[in-house]
């Protein structure tokens, strides 16, 4: 855990530096793995996660029409997550709102579902049916025909119940019970029991990010590429230090990779916030994990809140949280986030679950660029343009100066030949 | 021209296949391109600008401070087509609106801005103005701080007076006087004169597309991959085959690999329009290109209209021209299309210059999973989270089940510090 108080600008971007990886290093294995699956399909899918996962599965796929059986707890909190993402994603419909541009001329937008998606639920110590819902949900609001989901097999080979029960309750419409890169070519070329994916969506290690970017090359939609998770928190002097430690801790206990960064105008909040660090991982199961992270993070003093503001936009942080006492005069100055919590009881674990926002959200910095999912992932839009005889006489002859003058004569005649037959009327 | 009457579905497939263009094959070229500009800068830029432009050029940029000296006829029609763009991308500006997705918890978007954009304007036999409205209006709608422009340079080392009309109209910040791969490089890294782009748009050749998608790989953002221009008609027999056959051969001027494709259910107008196509390209300058365009494509009559709807699903064409007597029947189930012309006239050189709506769209079936450029293209949503005291009473303890359920116990303690604080109260 690095402490700076007061860094030079060049002092804090090196603090803020995060570690590269080499997708180029990645590709030539990426690329021979999928070349397999594509020529031998199930036999090179199970053979993979024989080799990977070290689980010889029967079948690459898992029937949804079992019954699962669920905690009656974990159940509802789940139907509680799935009541509040679906609200939040129905929530951003929008309305085809036609646009007279010029008289006789209109334009609108509609958007329109992705009939086939693929969504990757990477697998691990535990259950990540969060990312079930928050992928499903926004697919199943859209509207998808086909979404197929493929998530990494337990020991025994079987997907844990509480996926398979957030899967069927999110329609879900196949599993495949594959994982890392072999599980991204499988929905890119699509297999015995599921059809090729036209945008593939999910989080995962840096297999399966390298497998996504490789599928952008053979002309696959992705969501986004990502990298380790990441907070970054402002806090000033009004911020618990409790709190502030808390939200860094849970950052932190994701991966040893994970990113966790404190930007603060207040030195005597900075050092209570390292002292609460020490006390809160003592209790943390995870914190060998935890640790590991917070070794090469930084909690980093700076004169005012506005030079956190640009110490934040500068490292594009997936997580934001503004622990300040008023948060409004700096939300309008956030120009790279993936989301933005506000109010002191706002934390991130809230909108990792239950809040309703997504938590596919842009890691590494690619916040500068890109959105975090949500509905619109799952769509495209399509703009429809309606003319008139009206429209036509008001914008043909524009529209023959501007061909004419691009070359392009038959363009030009498009509008003329419809211009003639006008005059006829 | 291929004509089709009735074809079985495995036929229809196979008429509506695409050349493939294998990303691949190029992207040796395209990474050692992209290393040279990366370790040499200018020098690079102005020796590639030589070897593939045939163009000796001094400075690798063009000032925008100098006067343009332009044709006032045409500086009229580019500021016609200028407002009906900009009042369309307008419309596309969205409110954030605050969802309450469990009481003391509301959730909001907010689009923002991308700071740094690059915009790639073909070169080739005529200046591509209209290129330049429709990629720097939307930027500059958006609020994007700097738009770096990149378009090949003239045979004398200049950019054509159009262009720079029209890039400075549009709040262009600095153009480059570059094309090709080379181009794309000098704005993923940056110049002496320019900033590194986080995402980068535009239309061009199979190398343009190769370093887009090479881009991709390092990180940065793209508008789509760009395949040649095509449009799919849908005409029924109340449609004007002199119409029909004008907008076919528009689309075919484009170049020698742009695909038309004409579904019908009237094999009267089909014929009709393969009559018409013959004496339009009579009078066309570039019936040499269009014809060749025209050798590869086909006029197809299927059973019914809803049966050539399915075609174009399948298809999935940049351009979609409803030249039906009732087209808002067949509206509804149009699931792949860039965009959607409908009105008898309505025709897709409209769109290409001033009904306003984009005319950067997803070619090669990309309309799959792709959207047109619009202003969301130049936005990227951050989503923002407000909990209070209530929000945290009713949702902390589903949070705690569930991160527990995934073993995060980093996360629910994140609640519970802020749940323990609120019982004190």
């Amino acid at each position: 855990m690095t402490i700076l108080k007061y860094p030079t600008n060049s002092e804090l971007q090196a603090a803020l530096q995060r570690s590269n990886w080499d997708y180029r290093a990645l590709e030539p294995m990426i690329s021979e793995i999928f070349d397999d699956v594509k020529r031998n399909g199930e036999e090179a899918l199970i053979r993979y996660t024989k080799h990977f996962d070290k689980v010889t599965v029967a079948s690459i796929t898992r029937p949804l029409d079992e019954e699962v059986v669920l905690e009656v707890n974990l159940m509802q909190a789940i139907d509680t997550a799935f009541e509040a993402i679906k609200s939040f994603h129905e929530s951003q419909r929008t309305i085809p709102q036609p646009i007279v541009t010029t008289p006789g001329v209109s334009c609108w937008q509609r958007e329109t579902p992705i009939a086939r998606v693929g969504l990757y639920v990477p697998g691990g110590s535990a259950p990540l049916f969060s990312t079930v819902l928050m992928l499903a949900i926004p697919a199943m609001v859209a509207g998808c025909k086909e979404i197929v989901m493929a998530t990494p097999p337990q020991r025994d080979g079987s997907v844990h119940p509480a996926i398979v029960y957030a899967a069927k309750k999110c329609g879900v419409t196949s599993i495949l019970t594959l994982g890392g890169a072999q599980a991204i070519a499988a929905m890119v070329f699509g297999t015995d029991y599921t059809p090729a994916c036209y945008k593939i969506f999910g989080p995962g290690n840096t297999f399966v990010t390298a497998a996504k970017i490789y599928a952008q090359t053979l002309g696959i939609a992705i969501d986004m590429p990502a990298g380790p998770s990441e907070v970054l928190i402002i806090a000033d002097a009004f911020a618990n230090p409790d709190f502030v430690a808390a939200d860094l801790i849970a950052q932190a206990e994701h991966g040893a990779d994970s990113q966790v960064v404190l930007l603060t105008d207040s030195p005597e909040l900075c050092d209570a916030v390292a002292v609460a660090l020490k006390e809160q991982l003592m209790n943390l199961p995870r914190a060998p994990i935890a640790s590991k992270a917070l070794a090469t993070s930084c909690l980093v003093v700076l004169p005012s809140l506005m030079a956190c503001v640009e110490g934040s936009n500068y490292y594009a942080p997936e997580h934001l949280i503004l622990s300040v006492e008023d948060p409004n005069t700096l939300l309008n100055a956030i120009e790279n986030a993936g989301t933005i919590f506000i109010g002191k009881y706002g934390c991130e674990s809230l909108g990792d679950y239950a809040t309703g926002a997504n938590h596919t959200l842009p890691t590494a910095g690619f916040a500068k660029a890109y959105s975090g999912v949500s509905l619109s992932s799952f769509c495209k839009t399509i703009t429809i343009q309606n003319v008139t005889q009206e429209g036509l006489r008001n914008l043909g002859p524009t529209i023959v100066t501007l061909a004419n003058a691009e070359g392009l004569a038959g363009h030009a005649n498009a509008v003329r030949v419809r211009l003639e037959e006008l005059k006829n009327k």
